[in-house]
């Protein structure tokens, strides 16, 4: 099962590039795992809220595959614990799914057609990050889910 | 108004002392902060846990003043939304206090003593963060209060 993040915003700082790396290559003894930046072309307006949405929504679906798993990153989603994280990805797997898509909106949330494709929407707190943070607190999460899926120390037994 | 982050356990990797750096500069423009990592002597038997507890409560009520405004991070704490986090930071301020203390406790939590002795007992996310991440979440929030009680652009305005 391959295991995509997708996010709307600027570039990463090397930190979180380094970051992501540190996290990423720990989770691809399991899953492949990549980070792609959706980037609308041009400068937008950013007082013309909803042009924005639309033309990053058409961005998000002109990519979305039938067989993607699309869920959605959003402070209105349900907050999950990390086991249930994990169940959840155990559960993608059991389905057969073949590319779970983690997709972090822009800065104004997504468009209604985008949240209605989503399988589930998931908030990882009510705290508002950057998105290269939420970038690289995914990548941690779904490392650790990985594991909790296959017992390894990590997630319990590590004093960090 | 001094801010310290202390933390148990492991020294950063690179990636998240790099991170820290970022945000501590620009709070460093509002008020002096840094990160104060608190370690207990000698490799711990991590099957007594009641006993690690003890020494890191030692520790921590060794450099603890009273005039240190205590603030515990712990998964059992109130969750806060971003805009709350500059409230309370406001208020702190408007009560005089010279220092505050975020605590990270250890991977066990902390002792009743140090929990009482905290003004406030914060959380995060219900998700399970690494120690080093923590910090970096930390940082970045203390940032996101200042530019919110500073009126920056950066909370609302900027698309990252």
């Amino acid at each position: 099962m391959q295991l995509e993040i997708w996010s709307l915003g600027k570039e990463n700082d090397a930190f979180i590039d380094e970051g992501l790396e540190y996290y990423f290559k720990k989770i691809r003894h399991y899953h492949p795992i990549r980070l792609t930046l959706l980037q609308t072309k041009g400068k937008q307006a950013t007082t013309d809220i909803e042009r924005v949405k639309l033309q990053e929504e058409e961005l998000i679906l002109s990519r979305l595959q039938p067989f993607h798993m699309l869920i959605l990153l959003d402070e209105r989603g349900k907050a999950l614990t990390s086991p249930q994280w994990a169940h959840q990805l155990q559960s993608f797997m059991n389905q057969g799914a073949k590319v779970v898509v983690f997709l972090i909106g822009g800065a104004y949330g997504v468009t209604d057609v985008v949240r209605r494709r989503a399988a589930q929407v998931w908030s990882l707190s009510p705290l508002v990050f950057p998105h290269q943070l939420v970038r690289l607190i995914m990548a941690e999460q779904i490392y650790r889910s990985v594991s909790i899926l296959n017992n390894l120390p990590y997630h319990h037994g590590e004093r960090e």
